[in-house]
């Protein structure tokens, strides 16, 4: 903060070998950015003119909607980012809540968090192919939970959703549907989770959608998924560092205020309500989040979206020529194919489990780079046969 | 990341309104910045060689001790940090673990979990002035808690802690000590506290000590507290961004090895055994909390602690001297006095609860700044009179 004026009188602060390590980070650094292909972090975000914010501990601590004693942080950049963000997710107007999360996984223990509190009975629901912390946080929370089979795409096996809630009728269910699953970015669609409801007669629910992978992507395709708002959910997470770019994890929790309301407590020391996770928040993370919805906006967003989808189906079409059993699903950017090699996996971070690798096609990525990776592919798995 | 010679094409990405609100935020911060005097905040920090670090993507997932596939991290430089405070702390040589944290409450928070793992039925005791989101942190994981009463200066109550415990020894106590709470910069007494325990034979407890406020204090004064892992704690969590210094919250929790290793579990698909509360994990305050121990190493956190507490000192001599009943704790870097008014509440950011307002001397302040603040102070005071 005031720091560069105060003591750092020109000389270095760090030690000579210091030094030299972060520079020999900064060229590690550069090489790996440039060669991983296998998790979805979008790389073509430019943060140069947030940069003079470091000087500055901002700390967005409590409610974005509350005042605060605590004047240093950017709350005011956080709502418009959420206003964004609950328009995209067609959010009932007037009657939605939201904050800057650390992460999806925060984003999700607040709607399971949430959910229980609504319904401190309820069984949790949600496919095989969830992402593993949602299993944590629902240890962490002791909610009752049930495991649905998946389909082999990695979408929720709704004969299977059905046939479990038909014998659990007696209890509130909460629905974890996945807006994008981690390997091959399958989305659970709640018109038919909310069709089988119906048929169910269920009165209570509660639908959670984790759109840490998609939900930054979704409201940008022509062929929409059912998966916000609109369609029933009544908290959506979403990812900030993956599709909209961040340089550190963040995410947005979006959730109906009449819930929220319901579990507000009243806190006198910070002067606000704080019905947030955290308590002390990150003030950094809404400036990114600001920043590229001023910079991309819908259409932004849409090009980049569109961008992405055609480079996947281009790696698509390029494996399959080469021999390769490669797959994506409907309107994904995750290009999926057989297991390969552990150089591989560690050369360009590849995530891989079930007897499957992938490849997440990001917006930094143009045709030059797919082909390039979709060529080192062909022959790792040449080799391998 | 790459985005700088991929897009930017050297123009702004910004529209110049927002530009504007841009520099407008930043002038502003360095306002308030400025009068910010009732919150831990240090300011002496100065992290300008880590901001090209904000053009990657930097994702520490996952534990700190082991390998990933993702290898865009810091987690070498976290480890180093860990190694450090571990050190102060006194955690026992191969038998810790930690990580860098998203602040004191995941800290506090993952604490809670261990214990409540280790001990399912246990009940956790705290004091009255425990900070609120310890209450939050409890009601999250579903334990049994007591509050106990406080001393006038914020300590807990030991003679209430004693009776209390008296009539639930069938129960595997779990005390949640603070080291410098919120209000005061109270301490609890491991010593004291251990005492009690053994004096009534309970064979099983578990200790956190939330050192979110003393954390980065307590190792260095002449008159070491008793708070640590020598102490009798399990577990410890510190703040990054009060003593030592960060511009976005964050911190360190350390534990007992041997309590982590019984609730760890495999996960295969980011290749490592995931122990945290978040999964994906912040790699640039790992950073920060490097930085700051390359820079200051114990030497240096010394003397900023000796020069706070001389002019907390100088503060309450000076509040004195003007009529004023102010007064801090032992070695306390806190200075209390009467409710101030509501007015100077807002324009000094002074946090105000029981009846008191207090300010926090911190490194980057010195004594006509300290001057300037009680002279505010004064004629505040005088003025209600």
């Amino acid at each position: 903060m005031s720091g560069r004026d105060d003591d750092s009188g020109g000389g270095p602060l760090l030690p000579a070998a210091d030094r030299q390590r972060l520079r020999d980070f900064y060229a590690y650094l550069r090489q790996q950015a440039a060669l991983l292909a296998g998790y979805p972090v979008a790389q073509d975000f430019d943060y140069d003119e947030l940069k003079p914010l470091l000087d500055y501990s901002l700390n967005n601590v409590g409610d974005p909607f509350s005042g605060s004693t605590c004047k240093i942080d950017s709350r005011e950049f956080e709502r418009e980012a959420l206003e964004f963000w609950a328009r995209q997710m067609r959010a009932p107007a007037g009657d939605w809540w939201g904050y800057v999360t650390n992460g999806g996984t925060e984003g999700n223990l607040y709607g399971l968090y949430l959910a229980r509190e609504l319904h401190p009975q309820g069984i949790v629901y949600y496919s095989q192919h969830t992402h593993y912390s949602v299993a944590k946080s629902l240890h962490f929370l002791n909610m009752r939970n049930i495991m649905i089979r998946s389909q082999p795409n990695g979408e929720m096996d709704y004969a299977d959703l059905r046939e479990t809630l038909k014998v659990n009728r007696d209890v509130p269910p909460i629905i974890f549907a996945n807006i994008g699953t981690t390997m091959t970015e399958a989305r659970d669609d709640l018109g038919e989770i909310n069709s089988i409801l119906d048929e169910l007669a269920v009165p209570k629910r509660y639908i959670h959608s984790d759109a840490a992978m998609c939900g930054a992507i979704a409201p940008f395709l022509d062929r929409r998924p059912r998966f916000d708002f609109a369609d029933g959910a009544d908290s959506i997470a979403i990812s900030g560092h993956k599709f909209i770019g961040s340089p550190m994890p963040c995410g947005i929790v979006l959730a109906r205020r009449s819930h929220v309301n319901r579990i507000a407590s009243a806190i006198a020391y910070i002067g606000n309500l704080d019905t947030t996770v955290t308590g002390s928040r990150n003030g950094h993370t809404p400036m990114f989040m600001w920043y590229a919805v001023k910079r991309f906006g819908e259409p932004g967003f849409r090009e980049r979206v569109q961008r992405s989808l055609a480079l996947a189906e281009r790696a698509v079409r390029s494996l399959k020529a080469a021999g390769i059993d490669a797959w994506r699903n409907p309107d994904a950017i995750t290009v999926v194919f057989p297991e390969v090699s552990q150089a591989l996996q560690h050369r360009r971070q590849l995530a891989t489990a079930y007897g499957i690798s992938h490849v997440i096609v990001m917006p930094h990525m143009d045709e030059p780079y797919i082909d390039a990776l979709v060529a080192e592919i062909a022959a790792d798995l040449e080799n391998r046969r």
